[in-house]
């Protein structure tokens, strides 16, 4: 069997934003139409060398792609040399069972978390939102400013914060057009990129919130957050983790990527377990609110959040687009 | 990164049936010792299509190898020239969580699933055993008595039976010797084999029955078979197969692979279901045996069964073996 595979640097160069975000939202209107199924998520802690993994895995009807994803943080492998993240991505042809493509997973898992906040915000936030703050400057930051400023050209300002370290927002605000050039092809050079030295203000001038880090602990206040704001929570996706204060989760509108993964290892997580909501205080999922079946905003004043643990069906159907429009390159297809 | 990747034909080249015997045997004794886990199976039906596919992922300890197999069965795809089984397991290093190789999974799991059968019947079958009968003539009893022989040389006599049509054994029992030549380089030349005209009679006569069908109904009897007689029933699978009778199994004294997996999916299913045994009545995991923690068969005039469903373990451990006395072969390696 022949089946194409692609390692990172080979799809940094094929994989382009405005596709991924395509596809996210193709995937998260089948999931709302039901033509999707995610299958149960296998976790597992390496507790005597602090490292966990996990097996993700699901089948999407709507593009006949199904298959797993196994992301692994080994952060000793640093010590080492080694890649502290690694994964890799298993699509499977759902009308004949045949492997369709292999390929590293952390581009495409970087990618298409970017396209979920963005594709979420373009749908929750207010149509004239033109600011945007984002919470963390880790690596995976940039493909969250990337995809917001590739789906809403509004955007003009970018409010760029680290929470654990303030100074640390400032030479990487400095260095975002040229990131932006570099990894997503944007001219952005009529974006102005913020570095935060008062949250507290930063949160409060934000159209659009979202945060990608990895706090255990709410940074944001309630109190900072004005009326009509958007959050897309993306950073808390297992138990334990928690990014903004429980009670902005109870006074907003909250849509999500998949209801029990949420509810299970969510921002939601820890709201529901503090009594600050209910599962049913969740509207819905945010494919309904793209096609169309439920409202999503229904004012100005609302807050809006999107809470997002991560679909392999996202991961898959991606694939499938990488594979489907590199179709024999010889130069990567094995036997298989 | 660097993975090493194998597809069938290279893997029939390398993988020896010896070999696979010891993996098996150790990953079943790690297994006893609490030094591996099985994660949940995921398993979803194409019902439009006639089709199923499973995942099945572990981590054993022992080998610090951990991953997934996924394998599907789409009869479908014969019409189309395609093949209808097919298999991809990933392998990842237990010690940096990068990936070890990636490889067809077909070949491994017919090679493992006979090694499983042969390893289990050398522990608990009478030592004198000499006569095997193997029920079922698909492509994987080849390899159910190519392990039996590499592991047993006691064995001279084997009886093919074809259930669902007896005179089907005759051509099969005529090819053996060359295909155990051709398949797992074994010289034969002095083992008969025969073909099965009275089931109920060779039964009788056998020391040893493999059963590798896709029986939903019992196909041996418990009047037909005789005291001190091992079964090691390998076919059924997922819920709803059966192979024997389940009278055999009330009667027997029974070691499984994962008492979990058996009661839910095995031959022991629905003898449970029926009745006829609890799940208290299986005495342990065959690892326990082969470290003797348990005694296994305690007297000549007992029967004994092997209830094993698979283990994803068993492919992940014959999988690290292939790639570490494979590395390093730059036409079996790729960047991912």
């Amino acid at each position: 069997m022949k089946v194409s595979y692609f390692d990172r640097a080979a799809l940094e160069q094929r994989l382009k934003m405005a596709d991924v975000l395509d596809v996210v939202e193709g995937v998260y209107k089948s999931k709302a139409e039901g033509k999707t199924i995610v299958w149960p998520t296998v976790t597992h802690n390496f507790e005597d060398r602090g490292a966990v993994m996990d097996i993700r895995s699901g089948y999407d009807r709507g593009n006949e792609v199904y298959g797993a994803k196994l992301l692994a943080t080994f952060p000793e492998n640093e010590k080492r040399g080694l890649p502290p993240f690694s994964g890799i991505l298993v699509a499977m042809d759902g009308t004949t069972g045949l492997p369709k493509g292999i390929m590293d997973a952390s581009f495409i898992t970087s990618m298409r978390t970017g396209a979920a906040a963005a594709v979420s915000a373009r749908a929750l936030a207010r149509p004239e939102s033109d600011t945007l703050l984002v919470l963390g400057t880790g690596r995976q930051s940039l493909f969250m400013i990337g995809a917001a400023l590739t789906a809403m050209k509004n955007i003009k300002t970018v409010y760029c914060a680290e929470p654990m370290n303030l100074d640390a927002a400032k030479p990487y605000a400095a260095a975002c057009p040229q990131r932006m050039q570099e990894m997503f092809s944007l001219d952005a050079s009529d974006v102005q990129f913020i570095p935060v030295s008062d949250l507290a203000e930063s949160v409060g001038k934000a159209d659009i919130i979202i945060t990608i880090t990895r706090a255990t602990k709410p940074i944001i206040s309630r109190d900072w957050v004005k009326p009509g704001t958007h959050l897309s929570c993306i950073g808390a996706d297992m138990p334990g983790k928690e990014e903004v204060d429980p009670a902005i989760l109870r006074d907003a509108v909250i849509y999500v990527d998949d209801v029990d993964q949420c509810v299970n290892a969510g921002e939601c997580e820890l709201a529901v377990k503090g009594g600050y909501m209910t599962r049913e205080h969740i509207s819905g999922q945010i494919g309904e609110v793209l096609l169309g079946a439920k409202k999503g905003r229904t004012s100005a004043g609302e807050i809006t959040v999107f809470d997002a643990t991560g679909l392999a069906l996202l991961d898959l159907a991606v694939a499938k687009k990488v594979v489907e429009e590199n179709g024999g390159d010889s130069a990567h297809t094995i036997n298989l």
